[in-house]
């Protein structure tokens, strides 16, 4: 494995990482009003298709961290549907 | 381009245009005390190591929509630091 894909892994694992303080934020508020139910739906749907793509390119770090990346946003809408008032 | 540079352009496209609601909802509620200060600084840092992987391997979708991308999540950013009060 070459230095680009060590940085496509630090990369994916920044941006699934910062998913985490996020969730975080809202569970420990117990308030998920200013969270965009549009911007969970579509970023979802957005990480399912990079895992396609990812999958078709044989792209490592594309994979694993939409695979990781998915779990996250699952409870991060789970978390806007328990805690967030209506509002795109 | 074959069918799967499409699908990641898609990809790209829906996860880049989620931010555009999540800005908009924040900056209408006058209010970004749930958006967690290290998710966006850490997709921040994250976006620009996939922008030098794009480069990298020559990914157009990769390169194209993280360079939008970094341009919203540093709005997202103002706006947390205008409207946000304290918080990780």
């Amino acid at each position: 494995m070459d230095l680009t894909e060590y940085i496509g892994l630090i990369a994916g694992f920044l941006i699934t990482c910062s998913f985490v303080p996020q969730i975080m934020r809202v569970l420990r508020l117990k308030s998920a009003r200013e969270i965009s139910i549009l911007f969970t739906s579509l970023t979802l749907l957005g990480m399912v298709l990079w895992l396609t793509y990812g999958i078709k390119h044989g792209l490592i770090p594309i994979m694993l961290w939409n695979v990781i990346g998915l779990v996250l946003i699952i409870i991060l809408l789970y978390a806007k549907m328990k805690y967030g008032r209506t509002g795109a």
